[in-house]
């Protein structure tokens, strides 16, 4: 496919992404790139429009800007004849995901087994699945149409795959997991093993059972190497349209709710229940039982002691968790504290001078 | 199996468990359930007596209570003539985990070696052995009696691996590692890699030998992707009966004592020990030769320095870790910091009055 | 191979570090091991000159020394003449470091694919290439000279892999990666995973583009399950000769430098800069854009926040990171709130007895 023809025009991107064109509408565009790092048939995006001024010397073939920058920036407009041609758009950022959506679509392979798979005569596979080489897949296992098992992924018995679900290499699901559509586990991703649970007795410790499952629900994504132990008894779920970063650590009962957002190496204690819309950072520990409401957003490396509520739409940091504000006054207070120790020993100075003069003056 | 003849009865459970029936000790019990879920031919539990009379009007065909629970609930008794069969035990909770192992046994493949396995001629495979699908077993590798090795296991060479291990799906043992009896490794647990050691010269850094070893004892547990390095020049140790969660790191020649509970994603740094029936939190990281005790307690999130020695039975948390008392009076300090800045601007405040005052009157 | 002529001689080692031999340089060595580990055969070392006195009495074989040290202890060298050869070095350990790469070269493979790889027609392996047991290696990747691909790996398209790696069991490349020459990668690791970049809308989050690369340079080694993300438009980075622990996660367009060292389960955030030379602890978490100057060094468990600037060669602890003095005074401090608290109070009762007779006296 030639550059010529290749790709979309701006007017078409535009069109797509509910933008208005300022500048040339045929010129074609491939590809997305950084801003610093667009050329010929590239299209970027400022999101910020201070950074406009600089953006209209771009070499982007287009741009996709805030609506109404255009204008703002006048002066810099004049010079831009020749710039790239501009996409006015309500939210620049978003509208540039969806046209790298378009343009840059994940690899697919084609509907096929490969030879070296091991797949179960029981296990239902609907059309257009894609399995690659040394995966395998368990008894009575259900893989919906259209999904795609990379290499070495294991599905164990009685698992289900949802529909256009994407599995890379070496997942892990172990018997019963229930996966719903268009989920996306990256490599390494373990579903369902034991829950950390023991009894103690006089020897040691016995495992209390690690029995119940797992359910992930539509849209999820989850990162490298990210465990999800299944429940003990009941069910831990992951809720619909919620992403985990890499090497998190979902406990046995966990309740995640939709479109959660969990950077990396959080670990989240067992029963512990996240609501809709929360917004975790990185290397957070929730204990468990632990509960976080919804639209919630809790700073990287904080802590959240068992039985915790965070409250609905507070923002918390803090080993015990805080709300911000506190956070941050006490973080001021705790790096003057030579400072009001020092206050501290010069006012028993002066306090211990004047009753030495008052003591004197009362002779 | 039919409905009637599947499970035990509610007498031979407590025969199990050392218990006493209270009602029918005929009822057939086949599957054990939480709390809210249990129903016809479930038996669950209660472990703390204040939920007993709720526990009495539970779906459960049988409840493990705690011993004399049911005199001291005898209004609720009186209700529950048509409510769940008792059985009344020490530890009702243990007495459930006992009753799980026997209702819910691990699936166990038969033995056989998959197709798609690699085994060296030179490994030695005892009976009962599973090997599953793409598992690899290097030369003069040794597996023990009914041990089963799932997809994708890599047993390097030299390996020694006791009686009824359970290796899950992606399991990695390097050269040279050992493994006791009954040992559970859970998906992407990872033993004997290169310990972090390095030299810096002049060009960077040269490794230190990583040439050592990893012994894993009986009845060990690792959760998912857990990483266990070899000995440096030694050998990493994790003793008898101990159990790790997912993503834990334990660094070259570690000793990990007996019975030891450790979470999700601690780190222990090299050459740390770590005795016997210590318990720690998850998240909690260990400088390099550490020491706790036999015993100690350590909250998640803790910090030990590089050398610190936590003593026996003692119960730590913070960064670095304190005895819990003095943490929890320092964070209680912490927390009122603004409040102790105020009395001390006030303070300071008064002190200039009466000094005023005082000089007003030596004029 | 006899004892008597495998290995080397006390005088070839001594050469080979540039060391001076006292005692018999024909002693014949095949082994290092531990002080406390080392028997005939064996060669050890001391770098601390206070250890010397116990360390003559080894039964090692060879002890290397710092030079000079022996004639500070002529008293204990007096006694040794039937102790352990010695060679006088500038460095000990990483002359040890040395001999052991000598004496305990890591296994290699020899050149072979073995018939259960999956390997691309396009692909194109140089010589001396070992390609293990359900290996796979996508269309077009390049595969340098001497390179070992364990068990299980995963390469996929278009990936380039230099001369002389070892990549350690169910390694994942995803497409398009790049890897310089003698690159170790620990089981499990995982590079060129989306990073987590997501655009919310009404619906909830969309994928930002995820679609650059990663390039790992030479020498670098990535401990087991540590995860580098590929960048979101342009490349996530590590320098050469950087050495990666285990667990540790790369976020999307992360830079690295030459020859940093990063210990257990640290998380660098999106974009973030580590320059050369710097010394990261383990659990150490950094927010997206941060920078870390040449020859930093950050202790464990520290935090740094976003867009925060690590000065060039200091040394910085605490969440968030402040230079290690200060982080030690506070901490003092901190321990001491208690104390200050008496103190204020002690003080606002001496106030007001003060005042009580100021105000009579006034009367």
């Amino acid at each position: 496919m030639s550059e010529e023809t290749s790709g979309r025009t701006v007017a078409e991107l535009a069109a797509l992404v509910g933008g208005r064109v300022r500048g040339d509408g045929a010129v074609r565009i491939n590809r997305v790139a950084a801003f610093d790092d667009a050329g010929a048939g590239a299209i970027t995006f400022v999101e910020e429009r201070r950074l406009l001024p600089e953006a209209l010397g771009s070499h982007a073939a287009c741009l996709l800007v805030p609506s109404g920058a255009r204008e703002e920036s006048s002066a810099a407009a004049a010079d831009a004849a020749d710039g790239p041609a501009l996409i006015e758009v309500a939210r620049p950022k978003l509208a540039f995901a969806l046209i790298a959506e378009l343009l840059h679509p994940p690899k697919r392979h084609a509907a096929s087994v490969h030879p070296t798979a091991v797949v179960a005569a029981s296990a239902q596979i609907e059309e257009g699945v894609y399995v690659g080489a040394h995966a395998c897949i368990g008894e009575r296992a259900q893989v919906g149409a259209g999904t795609q098992l990379h290499t070495g992924v294991i599905v164990g018995d009685d698992v289900r795959i949802g529909r256009e679900c994407v599995l890379r290499p070496h997942v892990v699901l172990y018997n019963g997991v229930e996966l719903g559509a268009r989920v996306v586990l990256h490599a390494g991703v373990c579903i369902g093993a034991d829950g950390f649970g023991y009894v103690r007795d006089e020897d040691g410790y016995r495992k209390f059972p690690q029995i119940g499952s797992v359910v992930i629900e539509d849209d999820v994504e989850l990162g490298a190497h990210t465990c999800v132990d299944r429940g003990a008894l009941g069910t831990t779920r992951i809720g619909r349209g919620t992403k985990l970063d890499n090497l998190v650590q979902v406990a046995h009962n966990v309740q995640i709710g939709a479109r959660v957002v969990i950077a990396a190496q959080t670990g989240i204690s067992g029963s512990t229940v996240i609501e809709d819309d929360a917004v975790i950072g990185g290397q957070v520990g929730f204990g468990d039982h632990a509960r976080v409401e919804a639209g919630a957003v809790i700073g990287s490396k904080a802590g959240v002691l068992p039985g915790k509520i965070v409250r609905a739409g507070t923002v918390q940091w803090g080993v015990p968790v805080r709300p911000l504000d506190e956070y941050k006054r006490l973080n001021a207070h705790f790096g003057r504290l030579p400072q009001m120790r020092a206050e501290l020993d010069e006012l028993r100075q002066r306090v211990a001078e004047l009753a030495a003069l008052v003591e004197t003056k009362a002779d």
